[in-house]
């Protein structure tokens, strides 16, 4: 029988991969509103002050501070209250000594103004006198210019994978375009002679095609478009031309099935026929998904995944998101949600290879536990069932029940 | 001054809301493969088994079981190869005593057969001829039928968020459509004399919309449908005019600005004039944020958010976001991501009042520290400068440097 030539660790094949990557996907330009999940082309810099004119944090009074040293709640400042300067407007008065004006959270000071003084801190005398009972200090209650963003600043760094709050910061400038990459096009292939689409029944011996669409959805997850080509037999032509229409519209091929080594695995010779430098990786040392193949095809990358659902997700999220990510420039990729949670059976595993062990959650006495979900590997509700996995790292044989364990969960 | 009638704490606020809130948004029918975060309006119950048939789990030969019975390598059962039986074909073989057929991974097993027996355990004499090495139990290597799956069970509950595993589920037997929520949609107002679009160029005194931006992004991330109705003065007619177009297009309401207890303040009036229940909370136990409104029109929540506009992301995430989750019937809200950091300096907090306060995150000592960001808390790159918050609980005082706590981390 056939065997792997040469198993690597995953981390390991992932970077023999993305050391020799050097494809950045398109860019292109879109409104920032629109931006969320994008991922920045460049770095963006501040083109002006923010805020570009001083502006009051409170409801109070505009002042010159050292018209209020001194003044307490028995011997308060006497100020006359000029006029008020309104919201959105700017002032057109100057405050001389003993002067003071109305000011609003957010609205600019009266010119000379120097602090706001809180409401609370005043009493009304009359129509147009007030006392001032605490002192101010200059710039109290007041955000100076630029002191949120200085103009020339960075602002985005290229690579950023754009949040709410960006979008945000970036409109608050009036910058309202936003150059980004374009989404990763990603060509899905899913071979197997026993294999029909879902809309199919299927005659005994048949199934359903599922991982087109597994993976189509972790490719939009990822931000990438997922572009499905369908089914094809276990037919070496057939095959390999649906992987040369693949690349040529797609900036990355993923194959399922037909990734190990017996005679009806034949991906790793198609996609090492497709160009150079060909198949990187063949094999990593991680269960579920030992069959696994990495290929270069000139600067597209391309995997060759397991046809078995559940082990094709997992690799998916450990190999194919990060490129992916790659793929865009991104530098803050994603990392799983995590929770601790103490172990309630052993894991048995291997030295030398890194086991992903899917675990329920529940919560007894008072803290999380995992129990360790096994059963065949291929079984997808298993899958489903299981709240994230425990990772097993390649220099442990196993982990012991008791133990308390980092718990990624499933997205 | 007006001062806030009553103030709630954030998680009774939130209960406040949701306890009344009885609105459900329309189903719609889509294609599984489409439906990637989308919410279930009903239970999912198997239509078949899955498998449908049993299925070999590996490369190897398919056996009754009790001929191999005893076999070892130096006694090994010698047997009869009749044949194979093709992937995504049903068998045309019955295996008699001492016969076995080539099997196949995810194949069908020869009728009469009981079990695999992997090619690694087996030698070939000839053509027709093998030796097994080891004996295998019934069933060994093979996925009864029903074993994932047995027809009737609940296979998504009603009220599940659907992931790329769920998809694939679905569409492993043969679900090419299911029910969903329709996303909520979300009317966004902007309010405030000094807010200009922010393709407009602001004219001192002015700044430009960011709430409107953020809250749409934070909507589209929780899967509702942003519907920015635009900016509007502070003039109660105006508003309410809005706010009528906003409710009669959108599930829910969101003003912001214009939320606390100023002259200048008039969401309370306009939210209140709407139709009963009307405002059911005016004010926040939490900072920031605290000038928060929660109202009920009929059947749809409005909320009157701070114009601050990291105060009002935050308000967002604590309670919009379950609410727009409520609205779907969404049975497990996405938490957010939580790290463990040591605290670098005092965090000082008042009894009876949650305080959310940004940190950035850095590695020393090979330990996670997170440096709380204080400052002005209207300061929108404060917040994007930011890694996640530190929330200080209603019942403490504040966090002492050098305890460790969860950041919440921003998505």
């Amino acid at each position: 029988m056939p065997e792997f030539f040469n198993v690597f660790a995953p981390d390991v094949a992932l970077r023999t991969l993305l050391d020799r990557l050097q494809r950045r996907v398109e860019t292109t330009i879109v409104p920032t509103h629109q931006a969320l999940g994008r991922v920045t082309a460049e770095v963006v810099l501040a083109p002006e002050y923010l805020p570009a004119f001083p502006r009051s944090t409170m409801d109070g009074y505009a002042v010159r501070a050292r018209d209020t040293f001194g003044a307490s709640e028995s011997l308060p400042a006497y100020l006359e209250v000029v006029g008020e300067v309104r919201m959105g407007q700017a002032p057109d008065i100057t405050l001389a000594t003993g002067q003071a004006t109305v000011a609003y959270t957010g609205g600019m000071l009266a010119n000379s103004a120097d602090a706001v003084v809180m409401v609370e801190h005043t009493q009304k005398i009359d129509a147009t006198s007030i006392e001032v009972l605490r002192p101010a200090a200059p710039g109290e209650n007041v955000v100076q210019v630029g002191e949120d963003v200085r103009i020339g600043e960075v602002i985005v760094p290229a690579g950023s994978l754009l949040r709410p709050q960006d979008i945000g910061g970036l409109l608050a400038l009036g910058i309202t375009q936003v150059k980004v990459r374009c989404r990763p096009r990603v060509a899905i292939v899913s071979t197997g002679d026993e294999i029909v689409s879902p809309d199919i029944a299927p005659t005994p011996g048949q199934i359903r095609d599922i991982n087109t669409y597994t993976i189509a959805a972790l490719v939009e997850q990822a931000g990438g478009v997922p572009m499905p080509m369908g089914v094809v037999k276990d037919d070496y032509e057939a095959q390999r031309q649906m992987a040369v229409e693949g690349l040529a519209q797609a900036d990355m091929l993923i194959f399922s099935a037909g990734s190990s080594v017996s005679s009806r695995d034949m991906t790793v010779q198609v996609l090492h026929s497709l160009g150079p430098p060909g198949v990187l990786v063949h094999g990593i040392a991680h269960r579920p998904g030992k069959p696994t193949i990495i290929a270069l095809i000139e600067d597209k990358p391309a995997f060759g995944l397991p046809g078995n659902p559940v082990s094709a997700m997992i690799v998916f999220r450990l190999l194919v998101r990060p490129t992916l990510y790659a793929l865009t420039g991104c530098t803050q990729v994603p990392q799983p949600k995590t929770v601790q949670a103490r172990l309630t059976k052993n894991i048995p595993s291997l030295t030398g290879r890194e086991d992903h062990v899917q675990v329920r959650l529940s919560y007894a006495d008072g803290e999380l536990h995992a129990e360790p979900v096994f059963g065949k590997s291929n079984l997808i509700y298993t899958l489903i069932r299981a709240d994230g996995v425990v990772v097993v790292p390649l220099d442990q044989g196993g982990l012991y029940a008791g133990t308390e364990v980092p718990v990624q969960l499933y997205d």
